[in-house]
């Protein structure tokens, strides 16, 4: 991490830089992105942006896995089922409902041309996994689930199913989508895991 | 339809015509994707192409769900497993072998964006869609599901997952994953459906 090499950033700049990028991203989609349009959104000097990102894609990358608009708290409903529904719903708002939506849609659309860009969509999907484990270690504790389930599959099964409708088919997402497609996985977990 | 209000192009022609556009999407994506690219490549008149496709997105709409290049027939494996890791594989096949995986990852990725060609890509998905319903069919009759059971659940848990897994985590897919993906949502549809 080229950030590990300077002194660290003042959070409230760091913020106002990284809430700068998204706002830009969901206005003007990945190709209207620029560090300059940054700089002058978050009122911060273009080379000190460079500084400490080297590309957009990287300052994307930063943005994606810290900024507010995207922030994510594990679901603890007190049952597996209930916090993987609390997950399907909330994958289902963050491609469906403004302002999120526009950036994390633009955002994955975008990564898949542009292999810079892929690597900060692997980053956010790297940490938005491990804040999902705690709900699988739980969920072994309770005796939920077996040690041999696979938390990863679970997710991208149930992810995947959401962007597939959403994304893809534009189809609604109404809660018996939600319970029918976390009642399927949950039972095939356990089946199989 | 606009086509069903002209004669029948000459099938050869229209043939080159959806290659090239698939050709030009993967080789330039669909930025770079131009009527007027698409009849230098096919050799036909620029206006021929404007009187049947009114735009880049309708073209491009015709050419996925006609073109040979992602051409798909429903497996028949004898059973529903055997159909299910057959369609696993060959969507992981779309999403990362070339020259079919630059034309989906780009179509797909700009139709995020594009309202006209996110048309194109839920008639993609519905033309797939229709091509795997008799895989569901033919597992009813076999007594391998419930009529319950709800095939666009499962093809969207599986699909979603490879989606998901190979173009935004960027892992490999092999074939302990599509073993273990289609067992889960297997079991969880006989138990939930």
């Amino acid at each position: 991490m080229r950030c590990t090499t300077l002194p660290d950033m003042a959070p409230r700049k760091k913020r106002q830089i990284l809430d700068a990028t998204l706002e830009l991203l969901a206005e003007k989609g990945y190709e209207g992105l620029t560090i300059e349009g940054v700089a002058a959104r978050s009122e911060v000097n273009k080379t000190t942006i460079y500084r400490w990102w080297p590309s957009k894609a990287a300052l994307l990358g930063s943005a994606l896995v810290e900024a507010d608009a995207l922030d994510f708290e594990a679901p603890d409903t007190g049952s597996l089922a209930g916090d993987l529904r609390s997950l399907v719903d909330g994958v289902a708002q963050l491609l469906t409902i403004p302002p999120a939506s526009d950036i994390a849609v633009a955002a994955l659309g975008a990564a898949v041309h542009d292999p810079a860009l892929a690597d900060a969509a692997k980053g956010f999907f790297a940490d938005r996994f491990a804040r999902e484990l705690p709900i699988f270690e739980r969920a072994r504790e309770r005796g939920e689930i077996d040690a041999s389930a696979d938390p990863m599959m679970i997710v991208d099964l149930l992810a995947g199913a959401v962007w597939l409708r959403v994304v893809f088919r534009q189809m609604p997402l109404d809660q018996d989508f939600t319970d029918r497609a976390v009642a399927l996985v949950l039972h095939g977990a356990r089946a199989t895991g």
